[in-house]
């Protein structure tokens, strides 16, 4: 079977294209026919059908019977025949020795035929063909004038559109027409029985027709595939992503639809941000950003001037941009007067700049013009028109300017509305000036630029402090002690060694993720289901975690030994396999002070659970202070391990106060989860109150990350809580399931 | 002068219109004349300029050199002079006994010439002659054909467009053209010298041509006359507001543009809700909301069908709509199988119903009817087009079906995109479907409906619980005491008689707030600056607040009497004229738990203050258990008195979860702003924790709300915290600025 870059080249840039199936008017190998012969394919254009008629209308295309027949060599199958029959064409087309074939016929995994997609795909890996669909609407190159498909027509354009929805694909050309905007190349792939989004990617990343890469997802063929794929692209190609199915419905559609099990749209999401890629919510969105990405320089930065003549648009515009990061910066004082000496002195001076409905031409140029030198990374010039305004003056001043900082500095046009500014959204065009409808939709745009370009520059959202100097485990200022009160039962404990982690300890630093060598992997984890709170324990310190100081008893020698080791106060927990629900049935005892006490509370325990296959207990070293936060490990079907965190206690599920990554990853991704959590300025020391270890809080993120890979019969693991300390960290409770 | 209703009789149903300004080509009186004749207007116009010309290219129109020089009768004065002669000529325009204005010229409050407009409006108050504008844009009543004004003239429809802003008035018809979007009236009020958006609306609500009412503003006249206004509206006529300047370069911008000092967008936010209006974004989503709400029957619930001939947008129009609230529900066994009757196997027979690229116009119309008569509150029908698919037969089914149920359910469609479907689109029209340019929009605007239609059908969104059981004060199973540990320094102490209130208490339930009669208020609060804690207290416990047990002592005596009747633990605060935060400089002590504490902790305080001007003490009974809220009252520029609520604790902030309602209010606002608060779910019990005490929480809000009416000298009071417990609550802290 050919590679996919030498099949994809044979795809994208065909000498010789075969059309197959019927060539009556109506009939979707005549629409494709249709729309190679009117987009001027400079290459040869042959048709395949039964009886080998010629198109109607097409008296100059070439036909035969089959496509052994022809003996001209052939690049590009296209393949529109009755779902039965595509299976025989495949095969010839194998033996032909075409690269590739785009099958449109639908009536395969889509319709609940997974067989017959099955044995396409047999097909074409006997016979070294290459499949882009079945039951998709074809593909397009507008830089050979390649239109394979049977939607409207793509104007050339830098961006690249992979769809897995052939109707999406279809709107979205047909609005990007209404807007004049391009594409440099368009792929409808379906069903995806062979060649997917991940194997587009890594081509389009190459191409140099292509600047911006935009996807229509409803599933992923290969999750991590699909992650290393869009990393590759990141800082180099924008790549901007619809995802649907992020509603029950929208799932529940989606999976239908495709024949896909949706993981979780919230990994998905976590995906994106770790892929540096841009999520998009809906077409409109989509073909903005589509524009701004592939035609405006990228800001610098996020400071944004808005040039107007009516002072409503501009404000929509900058509550927009603002709502959405951009800074509609005052201009500075030399800038003010720069603008103050030729400018009537009715216009706005601030930030937006009014020019009123007198600004000329002129005024809108040398306006730009000073702003763009005067600090500012870019610009939205905005022109409300009435029906006696002539917007075209006003059009070539905006271009003239945008020509000056072509290559230097953004600026987007919005012209508004309607018949009225026709003429001068022309002129924009022109000169190169994306044009937007909306002052908001400019802004969007912008704020979704400076965004992306000022994460290509690095840096994460909440700096690490220092160490600070406080002493471990003090009273955080709050009436009563916090403590390691929640576990869950594990039933058969055994005894086992009291561990010697300081009190308040950090997680081990280890070897970053990349490290991990994956062929070493995966291990299977010394743990055996089902899994005991002393097992678990034991396991995880080894693993570098830090627990606070504990032991697990079954008779009052070891249980004095232990107190006076570990020091009061103490928290005893049941450990016995039935008991799952611990603190419910009085299965925890904190504030133990006094072996008096402690003995009392074993005794009390014993004597309650007796029935209850009672083993011994845990005790623990009580925790003072810290502040909670929850960590762990799930898996999700289409990416494997994620690490989750968020808020502690009672916030957790009351604010959905939580964020995700794909394992394994480095600090940086670790520091952005937690930059993402609304309880984030806790780590900063919020309100006065005392800062929390940041650092070793994303140690721990980063360690759970190396144990999801490591490990993989590791199901789920929940840390809950995490008690957070001006230095160190502290797992109170920790559940594994395998 | 003339009032409103007459005024503005004249000014949308004049049978003569007198316009002032140079009638040269591309002079604004001009403009508005060629708008008034391309309109067709059908009463008599006539040009008045100082030489009396007659208007390039309109022979047939009278001119005058003064409107006194008329013989006729003139009910509506467009002025379009300079601003220098504006005066004079809306002086002449009263002695010819015009009743009412529209002043376009600009150059007034805008440009910084308040006092020409106050000019203006003494010569308006003098002569009996009432204003819209100046610096405005004009204005309409299409079902007259009258178009006095410089922008695109609007189709006709049944939505009133009134704005603030003549640019942002002007793109929104400008768009609505290009959509075929129709008004019933518009007017740009530009300055508001006079009329303003209060008596618009006013009017506008008895306007028999007019079903919705869309406003953009920049600021408000009289927020509370608008809240009265806009209530008005409520349940009869939907009232959609773009309300600009939410950032704080928008305040800016807008403040600069108008002139107007900017309230609190989170006020205007909050007034929105309580006049039962729908605050909107941006321009587009204003047009297409205007369009849904005067075009489409109430949806009677938030269950949408979605019928589509293609997956991909179905789904991301699914996804938007659960997002925004509607249910994307499956359809029912018996109408699935109906549907399942007559549809093609390879249909998708979820929600939404995918008939496939094969989908016809009958099968639109089956699928749609039996989805409408199914259960279903409305559809939504999407065709993704192809260059080669025939739309208008696709578009006759949808008419059809939405004909049939014309009265009973909305059916929106969406054909998208382009060119492609100009007939199909052509042919919806034809049949009163309004068509939506995407899949998402057409959901938000589904969704927007069924939540205005809902919300008018009544009910708050958190449900009051009953009376629990639960013994008062008792512990809520978590460590140590929550306690009223919080206070601020009130200088000028005195004695204050120990209140009796109950240790848990509910606030007193007055008389509902329109039973405070406004005419006898306001009164004076009886306390002077500065004010003092124990002072505080017994005012708000007279008017009917719930504190803890309480007494300011400032001897031994004192002391152990307050003692033997609160019991322990007790709370000492500081009372000295000197000491503002009491806990930050030991002014403050907890869990004072016997008589020999009580002693050694007064001691203490007055040794370490003496020379603070120490005054005394005051002391609480210690609040245990309890959540921490807090609520408050604050004064609003635009809307007077405001109510507080939010999260306690250092969730305030960090979430910024809070509410706000505009004073006076009924319990009914109250429960709504609670429902609003992140943590809204902890009144039902979440996770297992105890219910709060919901109904005291919202009588407290009510009757915050009465006292600040009555008391408009309160500039504003912190309740912080508020402790509130399963039963009842108690005020930690009391706080009041005058």
């Amino acid at each position: 079977m050919a590679g996919a870059s030498q099949a994809l080249d044979s795809l994208f840039y065909p000498e010789s294209i075969a059309v197959f199936g019927s060539v009556k008017q109506g009939k979707i190998a005549h629409q494709v026919i249709t729309q190679v012969v009117a987009g001027a394919f400079s290459g040869t254009l042959y048709a395949v059908n039964p009886k080998g008629e010629t198109p109607e209308g097409f008296p100059q295309i070439t036909a035969a019977a089959g496509v052994l027949d022809l003996k001209e060599k052939i690049d590009l199958a296209v393949i529109c025949t009755p779902a039965v029959f595509v299976e025989q064409v495949l095969d010839d087309c194998g033996r032909k020795k075409i690269p590739i074939a785009v099958i449109l016929t639908s009536g395969f995994s889509e319709a609940g035929n997974k067989e017959g997609e099955e044995r396409l795909l047999a097909t074409a890996g006997k016979q070294g063909i290459r499949i882009i669909g079945p039951n998709c609407a074809g593909i397009m190159n507008t830089s050979i004038r390649l239109f394979a498909s049977i939607e409207v027509r793509a104007l050339p354009g830098r961006t690249a559109f992979i769809t897995q929805s052939g109707a999406v694909g279809g709107a979205v050309l047909a609005l990007a027409e209404l807007r004049g905007i391009g594409f440099s190349k368009f792929v409808s792939y379906g069903n995806r029985a062979d060649i997917g989004e991940n194997e587009l990617l890594r081509y389009l990343g190459q191409d140099d027709e292509t600047d911006v890469i935009a996807v229509y997802l409803e599933s992923l063929q290969d999750g991590r595939g699909f992650l290393a794929a869009a990393r590759e692209l990141s800082g180099k190609k924008p790549l901007l992503i619809i995802k649907s199915g992020r509603s029950s419905s929208g799932v529940r559609a989606a999976g239908s639809h495709t024949g896909s099990m949706a993981g979780s749209d919230r990994v998905f999401a976590a995906m994106v941000k770790q892929a540096g890629a841009v999520r998009v919510a809906g077409m409109e969105e989509l073909l903005d950003l589509c524009y701004g990405f592939s035609t405006l320089t990228p800001p610098g930065g996020r400071r944004i001037a808005i040039v107007t003549n009516s002072g409503g648009p501009g404000i929509l515009t900058s509550d927009r941009g603002e709502e959405l990061g951009l800074e509609i910066a005052e201009p500075s004082p030399a800038v003010r007067k720069k603008l103050k000496g030729f400018l009537p002195e009715h216009c706005g001076f601030s930030n937006p700049i009014d020019l009123t409905v007198e600004g000329s031409g002129e005024n809108y140029r040398r306006t730009l013009e000073i702003l763009l030198a005067g600090g500012y990374d870019g610009a939205i010039a905005i022109n409300v028109a009435t029906p006696f305004l002539d917007s075209s003056d006003l059009a070539a001043g905006i271009a003239a300017a945008a020509g000056q900082h072509l290559n230097h500095k953004p600026v987007a046009a919005v012209f508004m509305a309607g018949k009225i500014v026709e003429s001068g959204i022309e002129r924009l065009k022109q000169g190169r000036v994306p044009v937007f409808p909306t002052g908001e939709r400019a802004a969007s745009v912008l704020a979704a630029m400076s965004a992306y370009y000022g994460r290509a520059g690095g840096g994460s959202a909440i700096k690490a402090t220092g160490p600070g100097g406080r002493e471990n485990g003090g009273p955080d200022g709050r009436p009563g002690a916090r403590l390691n009160d929640r576990a869950t039962g594990a039933p058969g404990a055994r005894l086992n060694d009291r561990a010697t982690g300081s009190p308040i300890a950090r997680p081990e630093r280890r070897a970053p993720a990349a490290a991990v060598k994956e062929e070493a992997l995966p291990l299977k984890a010394p743990l055996k289901a089902p899994v005991t709170e002393p097992e678990v324990v034991a396991f995880l310190q080894g693993e570098g975690f830090p627990f606070p100081a504990h032991c697990f008893v079954d008779s009052g020698r070891q249980m004095e030994k232990a107190a006076l080791e570990m020091g009061f106060p103490l928290v005893m927990k049941i450990v016995s396999p039935r008991i799952l629900h611990k603190s419910d049935l009085g299965g925890v005892v904190l504030n133990i002070d006094s072996r008096e006490e402690l003995e009392a509370a074993y005794q009390d325990m014993e004597n309650r659970f007796r029935e209850s296959a009672f083993q011994g207990t845990m005790l623990y070293k009580q925790v003072s202070g810290g502040t909670e936060i929850i960590a762990g490990i799930k898996r999700d079907p289409d990416f494997g391990p994620v690490v989750l965190a968020g808020a502690g206690g009672v916030l957790t599920e009351l604010l959905q106060d939580s964020s995700l990554r794909i394992a394994p990853f480095e600090k940086d991704e670790a520091l952005a989860m937690l930059a993402e959590l609304k309880i984030s300025r806790l780590f900063s020391g919020f309100r006065g109150e005392k800062s929390l270890d940041l650092e070793a809080t994303a140690d721990l993120l980063v360690l759970l990350s190396q144990l999801s890979v490591k490990y993989p019969d590791i199901r789920e693991l929940d840390f809950n809580p995490v008690f957070v300390f001006e230095e160190g960290l502290l797992i109170g409770d920790a559940r594994i399931i395998l």
